[in-house]
């Protein structure tokens, strides 16, 4: 049975990384000793290594191992033989594109149908849905497809931000932006405010966190309330 | 001699759509009795009818009809014929796919470097630079390449926004953004605020508006005043 924790963000305002977070971490991987970092997303352009250390040190609060995908030389067997595997955040196209030029994407969605605990952040989240075609990034690299893992039958828009009623800016709110998504995807998109995630078990999908989502479909928008099981 | 207007938005706050920039537009289509409106980047999903009244309205005002693209049977000949051209904001991931897709981007690129005055607002501005790695928009839809008109040798932020120092929200800054950009491609990026925009007569482009723009290259990043002439 597949088993994901798909967070919103990796941070929250005022908190040290993960730290929001860790309580849910310690029961998701209970049991596992290492997980596998996958830090090809590469925010504000760290290398891997850089990532994976502070991947390293939020993990070690709660006495879990953490060694970063390119460590490996074999890529597949790494995730293959993980116990657990964390994608961080950063940008979805490079970790999308980078995904896609080491031919992991098959790999990494049959490990986490195979029951591997699954654990995302932000690019690492949205990469679970269908496609990327809700990120937030820049696309300042070209991946092959914007089609992504596929494990759970939406897309998500992480960082979700409600539209600012004081603003002047005329760039495009995130609402605005997910109904043009809907002009041309059928595809139903889930905006998971900044504290919240999704808890995956299976096909059962529960909203955690302290606050609401916002739900995009063709049919209709409204908030899910924390707690909600989607259907 | 390519002549073209690169905006960042075509409407600041507080004002209607393209009111800020008539007075430019006066001069810069100076002769033009009718430009060719291309509306292709299809703003919260409007139609391509519904978005050339919008632009038919604005231009009005100062003397200028406008036909939209979608009007003609052969949009080649159209835009060979076309006296000048303004291609709207909106998506830039559709506006670009739709481009491709009638098999139009060398014809708009030759039809400008032959002279014909080009306006962009947004999306329509960020097409006028090698690539549109650095819009802002969601990827939508997927486009065949990100490579664009490539009529000036760097590519455009629109929108640019500065860094709000009060903001709790995590995702990242634009110049966080532009920076990861830099960590995969060498292009020089200009962040234009809202309200500037870049005149471009052959090889000299200036900046105009009442702001100055941001300048990122691998080499720097700078505040550029209005008025400034690029290399």
């Amino acid at each position: 049975m597949q088993r994901l924790l798909l967070a919103s963000t990796s941070t929250v305002h005022g908190k040290p990384y993960l730290t929001y977070i860790l309580p849910e971490l310690q029961e998701f991987f209970s049991g596992v000793s290492e997980i596998l970092f996958i830090p090809f997303a590469r925010p504000s352009g760290l290398t891997h290594e850089a990532y994976t250390k502070i991947a390293k040190k939020a993990f070690a609060e709660i006495g879990i191992a953490v060694r970063g995908l390119h460590e490996f030389d074999d890529p597949v067997k790494a995730i293959k033989k993980a116990q657990g595997i964390f994608t961080g955040g950063g940008n979805s196209f490079v970790l999308l594109n980078t995904l896609y030029q080491f031919q992991l994407i098959p790999v990494l969605k049959e490990a986490v149908l195979q029951g591997i605990p699954y654990f995302g952040t932000s690019a690492g989240s949205n990469i679970a849905g269908p496609t990327i075609r809700t990120t937030n990034d820049m696309p300042i690299v070209y991946p092959p497809t914007f089609d992504a893992l596929g494990l759970i039958p939406f897309n998500i828009n992480p960082h979700y931000l409600d539209p600012d009623p004081e603003s002047t800016h005329m760039g495009e709110t995130r609402e605005t932006r997910i109904k043009e998504y809907h002009f041309f995807n059928s595809l139903p998109v889930i905006g998971l405010r900044e504290g919240s995630w999704l808890n995956v078990q299976g096909d059962r999908i529960t909203l955690k966190g302290t606050l609401p989502a916002r739900w995009f479909s063709l049919e209709e928008i409204k908030e899910i309330p924390s707690g909600a099981v989607l259907n």
